[in-house]
């Protein structure tokens, strides 16, 4: 079977016949009389049982066409021309081009992950990606680093010290900005770890990930990518932050700090959002312009030192609260000598009065106990009812209004990295240390729900 | 101490010296020149140490004035003049009015809390609600029961049943409606525990509570019960409802599907809103309309015949996935016996592959596992990436678009109610049965976000 640039079939033979290559900008004419005009994507040998051809167009979304239905394709211009032209450009611009890593972790976006037998293949290599989106050589020197291949869901608090170290690396090396991709399930989780195990950071960490895979013609892969370049390259700002798509019908993406970001929906491109927060940032990924819409906590600054502590306890627990919650989990989580517990509490922040006896047991034993919300928008406080101030007598650390996520990820770094003397602990989780804790929520933070 | 309706001091001797007494519409002349058109509320003993005159205005919302700002009060309409007047206005009106039950179980729209001392005394009276909300007269014949007074965090499954055995007693008994005061921390929960223990509803059950304390002048509480009578009294459906505040400014509630709803904030007033649904209803508690704005799923029929399933299991476990979910936890919940597990996963319904033998064994020991999303929006799909296939072989039910609350209470529901067989669980958990799974998402159903 020929194998035409990872085309093969009757879409290889047309291709060939006409000396068309990916990366060229050609006129598609179908069969309906429909034109399209894009560029031609190189179609990776995993998806290349499906006879369609794919074309970005230029709105900067993926097409693919079935090759039945297509009554002729012409070159436009021949932008690809071999390698050594886009290597010669590159290297023109280089000098100017600031340097970008990507560091590869997973994923949707960075593997090619075959949905028959649920095989992943390895991450993207320079070539792969950059053949693939060809405007990334315009903005960044980039260099990419395969460091592992899991599935977010997998990902561990070692992982985030894996990550971290490598991350700090590439810093102390001197690029201009560090993309770190990886799958969206836990992406926020791992992002809020790259906030507290560097702090000072020079330069921005930008996570990017994709909800669709790239070999879908709705893949958020394309646009996502190239304004995490334009973020890492360029933005102002030196944070850990995660840059998505936006909206489902709008052609931009959104730059969230990492510690006040939520996935909040199972499938939407525009997944992610900002929690008691605004976002850092808007991007216009075919503009090339970032527009600065929220609070800036750490500005870009290559002269800064940053600092690794990369330690992240595994023996923390996330547990929430319910109406049936059983105080012998708790009591279990004490015995078996847990160092930490974040309850995700209902309301201002509370549990049941029945498993106070136990929460208390748990601090008593040198177990940090934080309480935050399931309500998720909005600030704990554990003044207002007798629950809330029984909790507090009781030891349980106010978690301000930080997302149960972000406070376990931050409890796990705090014992790993820090101490685990728990009136040192509560210091460190009711001090504001990369801004995810925000004390000043106006009205306009909290979404507009559909009825509205 | 004189005491002159709950008011004590200087204020209980200027309104004496007037002749005015609750329920009277007055002019208040401040110091400043402003003047307050109102109507005099009653002021609860237990509030009364603070020197104020609390007003209710015409857009519904309570003022409180101190005293020592006041110039003089007038009486424009002494609408009071002695409950006589009141009760043959509601006698007179009687013949034509439905008759609404509230049962009340605490929190804190029910119950006046001392927030120097933390105590709860005894819930609402009829003559109590009455006084304090005279226009409740004229929607409904009222009937008050005070079942509990404990705070929603303290709420049990085996609270839920006994619940629904009243609300059942009621319903049948022949009432329009029949309204559940309750706190709003585990409101949700507690509604979806009457959706699915009272099925075939001839009339609604309408849970509302308050997100500030009725002595405080922002508290939503008048709005709320007067639209939670309403909506009792008149509405068209016949389901377990939630009746609370749509937004901070407009004067209107929203009435939502209880297996549909999240409290998403800690302390706004809009703090209830629709998951993956939109609200059946808005309602204009001043105009006092009902406008129908969503799907119903149950129509009032007073010649339906309720049925009461009302046993719920207190061995069921709501866990949620994080990076670091350590297997031992689930491996303790299987080997203590509990009855069945409710996942709060990652995405479209993962955790990490390293606990999937854990589930496996969990399902094998005739325990049902059931995965729903931390995302909230959106529904679980476990047959798009490779770990969900391996948890659905692991025979993990998926949850649909169920909020991973609402999941919790349908097995707690199930198990308690139905039946222990792992097979049968799936088919009762992946039905749907009193409108908690919604297939039809439309793009507007997802809130738009602070930077829209």
């Amino acid at each position: 079977m020929r194998v035409y640039y990872g085309y093969t079939g009757l879409v290889a033979e047309l291709l060939a016949s006409r000396g068309i290559k990916p990366g060229d900008i050609v006129t598609l004419v179908l069969k309906d009389n429909t034109i399209l005009h894009g560029i031609l994507m190189p179609r990776p040998v995993i998806y290349s049982t499906s006879q369609a051809i794919i074309i970005k167009l230029e709105n900067g979304y993926n097409i693919g066409v079935r090759v039945d239905k297509v009554l002729d394709i012409q070159l436009v211009e021949a932008r690809s021309a071999g390698k050594s032209l886009i290597t010669s450009k590159t290297a023109h611009m280089g000098g100017d081009l600031p340097r970008v890593t990507l560091i590869s972790t997973g994923g949707t976006i960075a593997s090619k992950v075959d949905y028959e037998t649920g095989a992943v293949t390895p991450a993207l290599s320079v070539d792969e990606i950059t053949e693939w989106i060809p405007e990334l050589r315009e903005i960044a020197l980039i260099d990419v680093k395969e460091l592992m291949s899991i599935f977010s869901e997998d990902m561990t608090p070692q992982h985030w010290g894996h990550i971290a170290e490598n991350v700090y690396r590439e810093i102390t090396s001197g690029v201009s900005g560090v993309i770190v991709a990886h799958g969206t399930d836990t992406m926020t989780y791992t992002a809020s770890a790259l906030a507290f195990a560097i702090q000072n950071k020079p330069v921005p960490v930008v996570f990017v990930g994709s909800q669709r895979s790239s070999d879908r013609p709705s893949t958020d892969a394309v646009f996502n990518l190239i304004s995490a370049f334009l973020v890492a390259a360029r933005a102002p700002f030196a944070e850990s932050v995660i840059t998505m798509h936006a909206t489902p019908s709008d052609p931009y993406t959104l730059v969230h700090r990492g510690v006040k970001t939520r996935k909040m929906h199972t499938s939407r491109r525009d997944a992610f959002q900002s929690i008691n927060d605004i976002p850092i940032a808007r991007v216009d990924p075919i503009k090339r312009e970032i527009r600065i819409t929220g609070r800036i906590f750490e500005y870009r600054d290559p002269s800064k030192t940053p600092t690794l502590r990369g330690k992240f306890d595994e023996k923390v627990v996330l547990i929430k609260a319910y109406p049936g919650i059983q105080e012998e989990i708790i009591d279990f989580l004490v015995d078996k000598g847990f160092h930490g517990i974040i309850i995700e509490g209902t309301g201002l922040g509370h549990i049941a009065n029945r498993v106070i006896d136990s929460i208390r047991r748990a601090v008593e034993n040198n177990i940090p106990v934080v309480m935050t919300s399931q309500c998720l928008f909005g600030h704990v406080n554990m003044n207002v009812y007798s629950t809330g101030r029984r909790l507090l007598e009781a030891g349980v650390i106010p978690g301000g209004d930080m997302l149960p996520e972000v406070a376990y990820v931050k409890l796990s770094w705090i014992l790993g990295s820090l101490t685990r003397d728990v009136k040192e602990v509560k210091e460190w989780m009711t001090r504001n240390l990369v801004g995810e804790l925000n004390e000043r929520h106006s009205l306009k933070l909290y979404p507009r729900w559909p009825h509205e």
